[in-house]
C-alpha cells in the first residue's frame, strides 16, 4: 500500500529483456539463459516502488508475447502501465555474458530497430501523465536510441518544465548508441539544460561540456560548478566514485555538489559482487527518494547505500526495502541471517 | 568421417537464434529459455550433414558473441562455415511458445533487421562455393527478408544455374515476412524458375502460379504439371501431407510428380509430438538426401520418414541417422529400446 | 488496456502458493520445485483479467518476502491488490506431483493455519469494495477454510446481493476441509441461496440438497430445476461433463440449465493434457466473461471452450486470450502454429 | 515401518547411475543431465521396500564419492547396505536418451569393467546374508557382466537352495553383454536349473532352451510346460505381453503358468508412457510381492497392474504404494487428482 | 560401515523442509526453487552420521508424501528413522533466500502449527529409544515450537538422565518462536540443568542466567563458570567466535571452559561463504564427535574446523568426513583438488 | 576464419567427458550435472584454435552417442576431427565436486578402461597428420593411461622429430595413474628426452630426474639448467607459480628459463576463482600461442595472463580471446563490463 507521503515519479525509457546464462558461464558454454526486464529508467522506477513511491512508466514495449510479457514485468510492481504503447516492431534486449574477477561482464544489445525506438513521440500525453508528478527522470540512453525517442524524452523535459516538475538526469554517454544522426554530447548538454538534478560525475560533465577536469572531490566541486554556470537549471550534483580491484570485488563512495558545499559520504568495500548491472540506478533511485524526503547529506547516503546494495542483489534493478539501505547506513554491514 | 559418395550440399540462408521457455511453459511463465541456433535452410544442412553428406552454410551472422555461439552451432555438425559473414547488425532470432492438444504453438520473430538481412550480396564467392557442389538449396524465407538477401539469392542461382548444379526450391510463401518492398508471389516465381526441384504442394504451386488446385492426389499431379509447364526448369515436386488432429496428434504421407507420375506413400500416425518446428526441412533434407543416393520412390519414402521422425526430436534440425530412417521405412515404429 | 465494456469482477479467496516437481516427477525423486500462486477464485480473476475485466482480488496473504511475492504475481496481471490483507501467518501453499497415464496427481495442503485462514472479517471495506462491481465470485473452498473465511464471505455476499452485484457461486464441496466445526454442506446451502449464477453439476447439486439425482442430460435438468425451486436467488446453472480415459487424456463437454431450457455444447476430445489444474477455473472464467459479453449459449460455449484450452496450460490459471477461444469454438482444433 | 507380514527379500545386482538428458533431448543437444541410481534387481528392491519388505541388497559399488551417492540411494528406501562391498574400480553407469512416439530411446553402458564386475566373489557371506530370507532375486544381466558376477551368483543360488529360500529369476538374455568368455544360454540355463519362479515369457525360454515357440498364449502354456520339464525346480511362469504402437503408447497384459493352469489378465492400455526402464521389473517386484501375500491370480494382476503403473514413474523403479496398485486393478485408471 | 567404537546418538527435533530460490536470487524474482530436508538436531546427526556414528532421530513427520520424502532423506545416512511419528499435520518448512556481501539471508518459517509441533509425546519410548545411547542432543528450538514438543523433550532428558546418557544442550534462545505461551528464557534454564555440555557461548549465557557478561575470552571464562555453579550437571562448555566482514566473508575461533581451564583454537578466515546455515550445527557436531573420541583440545579444534567446514558446504548440515576436518586441523588450508 | 599467420598444432590426447553438480553441491546433494568435454591435451588445443591457431586433435572415442558428443564438441571450435578414432569401449568421463573456501574439489576418474586408453596406436597416421604442423603437445597424462596411448605418444614424436615439429611437454606425474605396469617417472624422463619446451616446474623436475630443488626462483633456474643438461632436446623451461590461500583465492605469476636467463611475470592475484580446472592447460596453450608468435617474455606473460583469465571461465578450457589476454597484461584487471 502506497504511503500518504509517497511522491510521484515518471520514469520514460525503454523496456528491454536481460537474456543471460547461467552463473558465470558463456552464451556459447550452455544451451539455457534467464530473462527478465530491465531498462536504466525503469530499474529506476522498480527501486522506487519498492521503496513505496507511486511510479508510472512511459515506454513503448511489442504487441507480441514479449510485449505482454514486459508489461507484466512492470506490473508486478505496482508501477502504473496506462502510458506504455505497443507497437509492431520487436522488442528490444540485450545478452549479458556475466564477468568475474578479472574478467569484465560483455553485453551485446539489440535495440536499436526495437518497439522503443519505433515510439510514436506524438502520441504520449505528456500533460495528463506529469499533471500531478513530484519527479520526471531520464538518462542518456534515451535519446541515444533514436529520433523518436529523442524527440519523446525532448517534449516531455518542456512538459514538465511548464508543469514544475522536478526533472532528474542521468546523463551517461554512451558513444555505442547514437547511430541515428544526432550529437551525443550536443544533444545530452540540450536536454540537461532542462533538468535539475544532475546524477553523473566528472566523466559525464567533461563529455557534455567538452571540458577536461580531474577526478578528485576538489575537482568534482569544480566540474559541478562549472556545469551549474553553463546549465543554470542544474541545482544539485550527485555522483558516486567507484574503486575497482576486479569485477568481483569494488569500492564505492558517495560525494554530492549541492550548490553550496562538497557533501562525502563513507566508503564501502564490495567483496562479493553478485549483479553489477544497474548499480548505478540503484544510485539514482535512491537520490531520487531522499530528494523527496530526506536532506542532501542523508539523500547521497541514501543514494551511496543503495547502490552498494544493489551490487548483491541478482537482476538489473535494487529490491532493497528503505529499512535495509537504512540499516546499512547505520553501518550494519555482517550480513546477520534475518530470521 | 565423410562417405566416398558422400554430395556436397550448399544451403544459403539465416542463421537464427531459438528462444523458448521450457516445455508447454509461457513466456511470461518463467525466467527461463533454452535457446540454439536455426533457420529453415540450416535445419536442411543439419541433417545432411547428420546424414554423411558434405555441407557448406552460407549466411552473415553478428559480430559478436551471440555470432561467434552461431559459428560454433554450425560448426558442431562438421558444416562448413567458411562462407559465413560477420557484421555490425545484431543476429536475428525468434521465440517459441510451445503449444499441446489444442492450443498452438506462438513465434515471435526478430529478424527483419539483423545480420542476415544486411548480408554484403557482392562479397559472397558463388563461384568458388559451387564449383564442385551437388545441390544448392534455397527457401521462400530468404527472398522475404530483405533486399540484400533476395539479390544474394538470386546471384547465387544464377551462379549456380551455370555451373550445372542441381537446386532444390522450398518457396513456402510466409505473408508476415516481404516488408522490404518486392512483392512476394512473383519473386518466389522467378526464383522457382531457376530451379530444379520443387519441394512443396499445392499451397505453394497455388501461391506462386495464382492458381487455385484442390488438395486431392489427382489435384496434387495436375497442380505439379502446371508447375512445370510454367517453370521449365522444375524436373519434379515433393510434397508431404499433413492431417492434424490437434498440435499433438498428426498423420503424415508423402506424394510426389517426377515429372511422369504420381508416388505416393504409407501414411504414419504421430501420436506424441515432441518438436513440430522443422519437420518440413527434415522432409527437405531427406528428399534432397534421397535425389543423391536413391530412385524417386525410396527418395519420397525417405524424406516423409525423416520427416515423421523429426517430430519426435528436440530441436530445429532432424538429427536421425540414415539407418533410423530406413528402420523407419522399414515399419519398425515400436519404438523398442536401442541397448 | 482495459476496454470500455469490460466489467468489474470481484474475486475473493486465498492467494496460495503451488510447489510442484518438474514434469511428472516426485518430490521423493528431485531437489527442486517449480513455484507460483494459485488458488481456485484467483486463478478466476487471472483468467478474467487477461480477457480484458477489471479484476480485484479480496484475500489475506503472509506480511513476509512470500506474501509480498504472492502479491506481485496478483499484481502483474493487472488485478487490484489494494484489498489484499497482510498478517503474521504464514502463506498458504500446497505440493503437486503431477500425474499421468493412469497414474492420479497428488496435492498436499498447507493451509488451514494460514493467512488467509486468519483474515480479519472485519476490516474488509465490502462496501466501497463492491460499489461499482458486476459480480461477485466465490467458490466452495472459502467457507470450508476457517470461520473468519466464512463470515467474511457471509457478509460480502449480503453487501452484494444490497447492492445489486450479481454472485457467481462454484459450490464445491471438498470433504477433507471443513475441520473448524461447521457442516459443510448446510453452510453451502446457505451461501448459495444468496447467490444467482450456480457453477456446478449434479454432485454439486446432491452434496447441497442431499439429493442423488442420476448423471444424465436430463438428471442435469431436473436437479437444476430442484436446485431453483430450493434457492429460489439462483437463476442459471452451468455445468461441464468430464469423461476420463486417464489422467492424460480426457473429453470434455458444457451443458447448463437457463432457467427455461438445457443447453449443451459438443464435446472436445483432449488427448494431452497439460495441467489438469484450475480447468474448471477455467469453465467459471469463461461462464462469468460469457455472462457479461454474450447470450446462454454463447456463454456456455467459452466457459467449454476457455476449459478445454486451460487443459494445454502450465499452470493453475487459464491464460488464454478472447480470441483463443473463439476459434477453438469455431473448430480450430488443429493447433497450427501462430507465427 | 515394516509390517508384521513384511517378507524378508535379498536383491543380487549392480547399482549403475542412470545418466539422462532432460525430456527427449540428446546428449549432444544439452549441457546437464538428471541421474540416479537404478539396476534391474535394485529397482526390484526399490519396489518391494516401498511395498513395505524388507530388503537387503548385495552388490559393490566404487569406493569414491560416486559409489557413496549410490549406497545413500539405497538407504533412502530403507533398504539395507550392509553388505554392499566397495573397491577401487569405477561405479557402473549408463546413459539414456529418452525416445518418443516412433523413435526409440537409446542407451549406452559403461558397466564391464566396473565395481560390481570386480565384485570380490569370495567375501560375500551368503549363509548370513540368506538365513532368514524369503527370496532370492536375480537376473540375466548379473552373470552376463564378468566372471566374478557370475560365480559370486551361483555361490549365493546354492547357498539360498540349501537355506530353502525362494528364487525367483528373470533370466533375460542381453546378447550386447557376456563379453567375458562364457556362453549365456548355458549358463542361464544352469542358474534357471537352481531356480524356482521363472519371471519371463516366450523369448527368454526360447534362448534358454533353444527351443522356437510361437506367442499365443497356448504357445506360452507349452512353452511353460518344457521349461519346467527341463529345469524342474521351476514352479511357475509369469510373463506380462506387451504390444507396441510406438515408444509412447503401448498395450500390456499378464499370463503366467503356475504349473497347472494357464492365467490371463486384462488388458490394459498406456497412452502416454513417462518412463519405459525398469517396468520390467516393476513386474516382477510386483509378482514377488505378491507370492509372498496373494494367490497366483492376484500375484499375476498385482505384477502387471504395478507393470502398468511403472510406465508412468519417472525413473528405473516403481515407487507406487500397494493401494495405488489395487485401485489400478479395481479398474481405477481415470487419473483423478487425490488431494 | 560402522565403526567398532561408533558412538549412538539420539537427536530429537523437528525434520523441516528448507526451500530456497537458485544462487542468490529472491523468491519474487523466480519460480524455481531447491528444496532438501533440515532442521538444528538433524543436521548435528547427519553430521555425526557421516562421521561413522550410529545416530537415531526422533521426530514426527507429516503422513503424506512430503513426510515420505522427509525419512527417506534422513535415511540416506544411514540414520535411525524407526521413532518418527506420522500425523495428518503439515510438515514444517522454511523458505530462505541466501544473502550475499552487505545483504543478510533472510528466512521465514512455516513450522508452529506443523507435524513436530503436534508430536504426540505421550508414545515416544524413550527409555528403548536411549538404552543403549551415548549421547542425547537438544537444542533451544524444540521447546519453542510447542508444549508438545517442551513436554516431550522434558521427558526424554528425564530418561536420559536416568540411563546415564550424556546430554548435549545447544540452548540458543530465538525470541520470534516461543509463542504457545511458556516463557522461553526459563524453560531453557530448566532444561540446561538436565543437560551435561552446554554448545553456545556467552549469549546463550546471558539469556539464560539474565546475566550481562561481556565478549572477551575471559568474560567467556567467568560467564561459563557462573553457569556451572547455577547448573551444576554442566561440566563444559563449548562455544565459537564469529566476526562478520559481510555475509560472505567471515572468522571464526573455537573457545571452551572445560571446567578448569580455558582452551582457544586458532582463527579460521572464511573469505567464501557458500551456505551459512548449519554452521552452529556443525561445531556442535564435531564438539559431540570429539567427546566420543578426542580430549576437549582436539575436541575444540574439530568442533571448529567442522565448523569452518560447514561454510563452504551447500546445505544445512556439514558432509565433512573425518579426514576432511582433521586436515583443516593440520593446516591445509589450500584448496588443492584431490583425485 | 583463420589468420594467415596461424600456427598447426597437434594435440594428442584423451577427449573425457566432465560430469559436475551444479554449483558448489556434492554428487549426492543433487540429480542434475552439467557436462561437457575436455582433457588437459584438448584444453590447449581449444584455447589455441580460439585464438585463431589450426589445430589437429588426435584422439580416439566411443563409438556411440557420446563420442558423437565429444566429436561434435571438438568441431564447434573449428579443430580438426578427422583422425579421432572410434571403438567399442567406453568413453572416458570423471566427475567433479567443485570445491570452495578452504574445502578442496574432488575428481573421481573413470577412464582407465576407456576408448582412448585402447586407441588402436597403428592406425594413427602420424606422417600425414604432422606434416605441415608446427607444435606438437603432449602432457604426462596420455603415457600414463595405457601400454597402447604410451607407444601411441612415443611414435607420435619420434615422427615430429623427424619432421623438425618443434614438441611442446606438460610431464605432470599423476601418481594415481599409471596402473598397467611401466614406471611413470623414467617413461616421462624417455619422452622429454624426446621434446622441445618443457611447460613445467620444479615438481616435474624432482619427479623426472630424482632431484630435489628448492622452489625459489634461484632454485627454478638451476633445476631448469639440470634438466636440460640431462635432457639435451629441451631448449626452454616455462612454469607458473601458484600460492593458494584457498580454493577461491589464489596468486600466480610465471617463470621460465629460456637457456640462458631467467624471466618472471609480475603476480596476478585471483580473488573469486569460478573454476580451478585447466588452468595449466591455459599456461600451456598461452606459452604455445607465445612461441609461434612473440618473444620469451611476452610469451611468458601471455601464457600467465591466459592462466590468470582462465580461473574466471567455466568449464575445462580457455575460452578467451587474444585481445582479452593482452588487456590483462596491460594491467586492465578493473573487469569493466564490454558493451
Amino acid at each position: 500500500m502506497k504511503d500518504q507521503a509517497a511522491k510521484k515519479i515518471v520514469c520514460f525509457g525503454e523496456v528491454i529483456m536481460r537474456l543471460s546464462p547461467e552463473g558465470h558461464k558463456l552464451v556459447q558454454q550452455t544451451g539455457q539463459m534467464d530473462y527478465f526486464f530491465g531498462g536504466t529508467e525503469l530499474n529506476v522506477g522498480v527501486s522506487l516502488a519498492v521503496l513505496g513511491e507511486n511510479v508510472q512508466q512511459v515506454s513503448a514495449v511489442s504487441d507480441d508475447f514479449i510485449g505482454e510479457a514486459a508489461v507484466q514485468f512492470i506490473n508486478k510492481f505496482g508501477i502504473q502501465t496506462g502510458h506504455v504503447q505497443r507497437n509492431q516492431h520487436p522488442n528490444g534486449l540485450y545478452f549479458l555474458e556475466v564477468g568475474a574477477d578479472v574478467r569484465p561482464s560483455r553485453i551485446s544489445y539489440n535495440r536499436l530497430n526495437a518497439a522503443f525506438a519505433n515510439i510514436d513521440a506524438n502520441a504520449i500525453a505528456w500533460k495528463e501523465i506529469l499533471k500531478d508528478a513530484d519527479f520526471f527522470h531520464w538518462t542518456g540512453i534515451t535519446p541515444a536510441i533514436s529520433e523518436n525517442a529523442y524527440q519523446a524524452l525532448k517534449k516531455g523535459l518542456e512538459v514538465a518544465n511548464e508543469l514544475g516538475v522536478t526533472i532528474t538526469a542521468d546523463p551517461a554517454y554512451r558513444s555505442n548508441l547514437w547511430k541515428y544522426g544526432r550529437e551525443g554530447r550536443s544533444v545530452l548538454k540540450e536536454l540537461v539544460q532542462l533538468s535539475h538534478i544532475f546524477i553523473g560525475g566528472v566523466n559525464e560533465i567533461n563529455e557534455i561540456l567538452g571540458t577536461d577536469f580531474g577526478y578528485s572531490d576538489d575537482d568534482f566541486s569544480e566540474a559541478s560548478k562549472t556545469l551549474i554556470e553553463q546549465c543554470a537549471s542544474i541545482k544539485k550534483v550527485f555522483d558516486k566514485v567507484r574503486t575497482s580491484l576486479n569485477a568481483s570485488w569494488q569500492k564505492i563512495y558517495g560525494r554530492a555538489w549541492n550548490g553550496e558545499s562538497l557533501i562525502t559520504t563513507s566508503e564501502f568495500e564490495i567483496t562479493h559482487i553478485v549483479d553489477r548491472i544497474g548499480t548505478g540506478d540503484a544510485f539514482a533511485a535512491g537520490v531520487i527518494y531522499g530528494l523527496g524526503h530526506f536532506d542532501d547529506e542523508k539523500t547521497l547516503q541514501f543514494g551511496n547505500a543503495a547502490c552498494v546494495l544493489k551490487h548483491s542483489i541478482y537482476g538489473d534493478a535494487n529490491l532493497s526495502g528503505k529499512q535495509d539501505i537504512l540499516d546499512l547506513i547505520g553501518g550494519n554491514t555482517g550480513g546477520r541471517i534475518k530470521r
